[in-house]
């Protein structure tokens, strides 16, 4: 038997340490957004760092940042000049918000079936887990093995990785090597696995509008006072038209539109209209004109409205014209867009739309560029071939609508490239109540990694 | 000397009592919102049960409700054929939150040059002693005096009398009578008494925007769903036009206008835009064009969004599709405006303008229509005149831009008309930190009432 196939069988019979391992670090309540959670941040970078001694690293330390920890591991090789792969992570997970829609406490992991339920047991605890036990098998039966790995485990992936460029740029020979495999993408569908090319930006904005300089009763004030939550709602109906295009000025001025050769790979997949509406429930699609749901998601910008709030809405009627409203506005980006040109279309619509009676507020809360992988880089080839002898299927090529902007920092700041894949599936509720880990899944996902790192040497 | 001037006299001769009594109500802590205040609302009720004894009425008894009691008292004349006005009043007071911006306690009254400062000094338990020194002085040098007086002070004006129109239509009988005194309205300033002629109606609704079943990543669904918040800003915006217009169908149909006698009637109050600029804070003023400041207060009805809330709004970035969007709506009614209409009118609205992208549901949460008082009323001209007498000056005919729903009940339940007056000032802070009460002019009122009293007969 080939050290390749000891290595899958060892990992294996591994399933009930992975289970156990992920349980231990779901139960960590690390919201990176959560001020409160700072005490479980730390927790849950000291818990990886016990972690990456336990799977064979010869070293591992714990990085200060001027938010949260930074996890960084070393297990080299004793070959000489064996190349180097980045292992990245983010320990950090979503708020479980609003908590009593879930079915269990988001933070005593729970096997029910197939699936773990818990926070961060999908977004990317699980898959964090999946590739140190991976490599953890492949030394096990080869303590040869000629490849080097680094690990990094940020813990603010969640709130756009602020503090992840100072530590890129500050460790720079530390951190020096060949390739980055991040698995915080997912997979296609339970069938398919895939490799994510592409990545769409983000730029992220709160905006307030204030009025009266308290809330006013409705009664003595309604009908002189321009209603800062109506006003909201105003300015917020303005940034689409009705082909569902974004308003901000200049917003598509440079946006790089896709190549019919793209065009066509994203097109091997068959999502359609159906798929999307039994995943989200809603009565009927939406969106720019001209595109289909794939393309909309993967290669054209948005603007979404993250959240609204003013006022009063408790129980019952209170009658008061609020003195302010708040909205987290959001905008996905595609190449070439910039998150700073974002801000300033977003300030000069706000200078356009918001009327003299009330005062406004712009702050932007986060923010990077869009990505895309070189389609041609032979460690994809390796990671392709991994994936197909697993799951018996070319993996799907797909440009993800989300916002990775690690991918980019890494490339910029270290001059490595990622490749992206993940096994979580597209129903596992990331950043959602009930958010799940199919276990089944990801058990395979532990040997497509091992073939991997084989077809890497 | 004349038997109404030596009521006057005696009035004046008991401005120490009318402290002390007014001193003992306010220091009963009895806010009507508060489940802990339960048992200073029965004492607050026990004290005024005793008051009215102590001032002449022949019974007085404590009503039990679904919620706080109702006192009622009757002090009977000995003449025949005496008509019947019923004093009108509430005991209950708004919480006294926030508590670090007073600079005394709220329920420990105190004197400080011409003001008395305490919760509920000013709204209205001041306004309800006034009225029972009033009448207590014209029985006691006139014990013949031909009006018989019913008192009916409720403990739950400040969350919107819930249950006094059960208490109104179980008493008809015990209630009967001619006119209702109602001080719970204000003076235009310190040197100008005013009649409040005009209360605006209202009718509340709930809006709930439902769109995917559960909050989605807006990375991997934008583009795609009509995001609920944004549908709910959408459909917010269309509810007015650019001329400030409530757009609801058929909304201004049933709306009664004024006539040129009552626009000029309500004119000579001097409420401009600077005064409400003031006492707002807004850079600017806002609504519906062709109507000053007062008259879109008082005549016009409005539509106002009094809270709105959907997805993340906390601190930080969380990249949402909000799941569903609530927003509390409420317009302010004017004759002939009716709620049920209105809820018509605004169902109407919402199947023609939200997007079949999304769900909707509306609530009705709460109504009641306006309420005129008839400006020929000859008991009105007596307020009027007792009003001048003290002032030397006519007093401010004010359409109230509020709603009172006790007029209208009285009216409904009863077929009993309201004056509505009262001694408060504009800056009393009533429902603020820092109430008070401005003694020389609720001195002057006792006066003023007295004459009214007089006037009556």
């Amino acid at each position: 038997m080939q050290s390749r196939e000891l290595a899958i069988q060892y990992a294996q019979t591994q399933k009930e340490q992975f289970l156990s391992d992920l349980e231990a670090l779901v139960k960590i309540k690390s919201i990176s957004t959560d001020p409160e959670s700072k005490p479980e941040m730390i927790a849950a970078a000291g818990w990886l760092k016990d972690h990456l001694l336990k799977i064979g690293c010869q070293k591992a330390n714990i990085y200060e940042t001027k938010g949260h920890p930074v996890v960084f591991g070393e297990l080299t090789s004793n070959q000489n000049h064996a190349r180097t792969v980045l292992i990245y992570g983010h320990y950090d997970v979503q708020p479980a918000d609003p908590l009593n829609l879930w079915k269990t406490n988001p933070f005593k992991p729970v096997v029910n079936g197939d699936y773990l339920f818990g926070r961060g047991a999908s977004d990317m605890k699980g898959q964090i887990i999946a590739c140190t036990k991976a490599i953890e098998a492949v030394f096990r039966h080869n303590p040869d093995f000629p490849l080097n790995f680094k690990f990094i485990f940020e813990g603010e992936e969640e709130i756009g990785s602020p503090n992840l460029p100072d530590f890129l740029s500050q460790h720079k020979d530390m951190l020096a090597g060949d390739i980055v495999l991040n698995s915080d993408a997912g997979m296609y569908s339970l069938e398919r696995p895939a490799i994510t090319y592409g990545l769409r930006g983000l730029a992220y904005f709160e905006i307030k509008i204030t009025g009266p300089k308290q809330d006013l009763h409705s009664g003595q004030y309604g009908g002189i006072i321009h209603n800062p939550a109506q006003v909201l709602c105003e300015v917020i109906a303005k940034m689409h038209d009705d082909q569902g295009k974004v308003t901000l000025p200049g917003f598509y001025d440079n946006v790089r539109e896709i190549s019919i050769t793209e065009q066509e790979l994203i097109q091997t997949t068959d999502l359609n209209d159906e798929y999307f509406l039994e995943q989200t429930g809603v009565p009927k699609l939406w969106g720019e004109q001209g595109y289909n749901p794939v393309e909309r998601i993967g290669t054209r910008p948005t603007l979404e409205v993250n959240g609204i709030e003013s006022g009063f809405y408790g129980a019952g009627a209170k009658t008061i014209i609020p003195s302010s409203a708040l909205a987290k506005i959001s905008t996905r980006l595609v190449p070439d867009q910039e998150p700073a040109s974002v801000r300033s279309q977003l300030e000069e619509f706000l200078k356009q739309n918001v009327p003299s009676t009330v005062r406004w507020e712009l702050v932007e809360l986060a923010g990077g560029p869009a990505s895309l992988v070189n389609l041609a880089l032979p460690e994809l080839k390796s990671l392709v071939d991994a994936l197909e002898r697993v799951w018996g299927i070319h993996p799907a090529y797909q440009r993800s609508g989300g916002s990775i902007p690690v991918v980019v920092q890494m490339q910029t700041y270290l001059g490595i490239d990622s490749l992206l894949t993940g096994f979580s599936l597209p129903d596992d509720n990331i950043h959602a109540p009930d958010e799940r880990l199919h276990l089944p899944t990801i058990y395979r996902g532990i040997d497509a990694l091992i073939h991997f790192l084989y077809n890497l040497v």
